[in-house]
């Protein structure tokens, strides 16, 4: 039988073509909100030992977050088999360590308030830095759907002689692993710290790569601080105008703007955005595959 | 030693009240969002083995929930012996049966969320219908703080000769209670309905109560619909100017300018509003003085 597949998320295009890829059945579901924005649900489709899955994108997670558990525990209570979760974008993974004595590990507690609630989670890339895996803090069935594949593939298809850039060593492993796919060579720019703001960075062999196009990738795009800073230092060493990847594009503020003016910006449409040209879709029901 | 007084609702005039009157100590909280609306909460205050309340009003919920739950997780892994909630307004108490199949009974979902996270829970009457007591679905110590000893004590100070009116049979135990509490008299009006547009309605010995002014009052005024049907009616009775008193003033759409053209429109501050005349810090204080 197919699976239900429920959208809580009408601002995102990538939820139609995730339910075609899927070959799901649309479950449907009357929302509304009370005066006092109390939210109302209503499932009108039988779920009845059927598998469901909800969609919803957890970028600007709070306000989503009642009306998704609230479907989450309906559809348990009218009989569905198991109950997934597909956000492409996943919330609360950055706060994973108290840095400072009192802050709350929002990490943690967002994943126990969705691993109370959900069978299973599939997302893109998650922002795992301390955690190696969703595993540490989520108790469900975690697959991450990985977006260096299609990003090399869209590297190889609209970059013509692409060189991939790490801002830093730690960039490192996902640089060379895009590269490696796209079939590219990369390059890591070495830092040499002066001071607070005295920085000077260097990019080896540089002589060789005249003739390329510099492709720095990067998991989330927040402040774009650090990407701006390479793309400047790479303008500096005369290299020719480079294009910005990020997995994740949140662009806190004026981030995209500052980017656009000295690179092209491009983003997978896990959040969405209009420099959305990377489509994760098949990643995502490639993940989810194995819970329907 | 002091209970510990977290504000999480700076839009609120009520707290500082009870703050003060609680006679606790102010936690301190930094809040701030990421890029992504991501919340970001950090305790200042030493919470060890202290007594801590945080107040959040919980009207318009769902936002407000993640940040709630969040900080109430963290109070209590930094040490504090108990953590309760103060929310003037309980959000999703409506939504206690699934009048049709498949809606969501989001009120028992919400009591389970928040009985996770809280030792406590003070309200100002929350809508109890169906459910006769908090402990129906809250497994928490929830004691309500009743409005109805204030807004007596406001009707005997403000209303010249009042008259409590209740709308239907429903609202007899109610009205009665404020009236014998305001040593006033009061009248259930009958309604006989000929149809589903055709209503009359009748109120006993209409004759004795012409210098009165007729108050009524309703524990939540949302669409106002059933209020300003009762209004329209006393005004076809003949009587003087009624006062409308609602213990949660929500106000859908128009509802506050439609009510305020036939009749004086008076609230508990338990939601903000301009109609907020009837102050219940102290029944809150009461109700919440066994716990700090």
């Amino acid at each position: 039988m197919q699976p239900l597949f429920f959208n809580l998320d009408s601002d995102c295009p990538l939820s139609n073509t995730l339910r075609d890829s899927l070959n799901a059945e649309v479950g449907e579901v009357q929302r509304r909100s009370f005066p006092d924005e109390e939210s109302y649900l209503r499932v009108m489709s039988d779920c009845k030992n059927r598998k469901v899955l909800i969609f919803c994108n957890l970028y600007q997670p709070n306000e989503k977050v009642m009306p998704l558990i609230f479907l989450a525990a309906t559809l348990r209570e009218l009989g569905a088999s198991s109950v997934g979760l597909v956000t492409p974008y996943l919330a609360y993974m950055r706060q994973d360590i108290a840095f400072h004595s009192g802050e709350c590990v929002t990490s943690r507690h967002f994943a126990a308030l969705l691993s109370q609630h959900f069978d299973w989670l599939v997302t893109v890339d998650p922002h795992l830095h301390r955690y190696h895996s969703l595993d540490e803090i989520y108790q469900l069935k975690g697959r991450v759907a990985p977006a260096a594949p299609v990003i090399a593939k869209w590297i190889q298809a609209h970059i013509e002689k692409p060189l991939l850039i790490g801002p830093d060593s730690e960039s490192e492993q996902w640089v060379s692993q895009v590269a490696q796919l796209a079939d590219a060579p990369f390059q890591i720019l070495n830092k040499i710290r002066r001071g607070d703001f005295d920085v000077e960075v260097s990019l080896p062999n540089i002589e060789h790569y005249q003739q390329h196009t510099p492709v720095l990738v990067d998991d989330i795009i927040s402040s774009g601080k650090t990407m701006l800073q390479t793309l400047q230092h790479l303008e500096h060493a005369g290299l020719n105008k480079a294009t910005a990847i990020g997995v994740h594009g949140l662009f806190a503020q004026d981030a995209y703007q500052q980017l656009s003016k000295i690179s092209d910006v491009v983003t997978c449409n896990t959040v969405p955005h209009p420099s959305n040209q990377i489509c994760v879709a098949e990643a995502i029901v490639q993940a989810a595959a194995e819970f329907l």
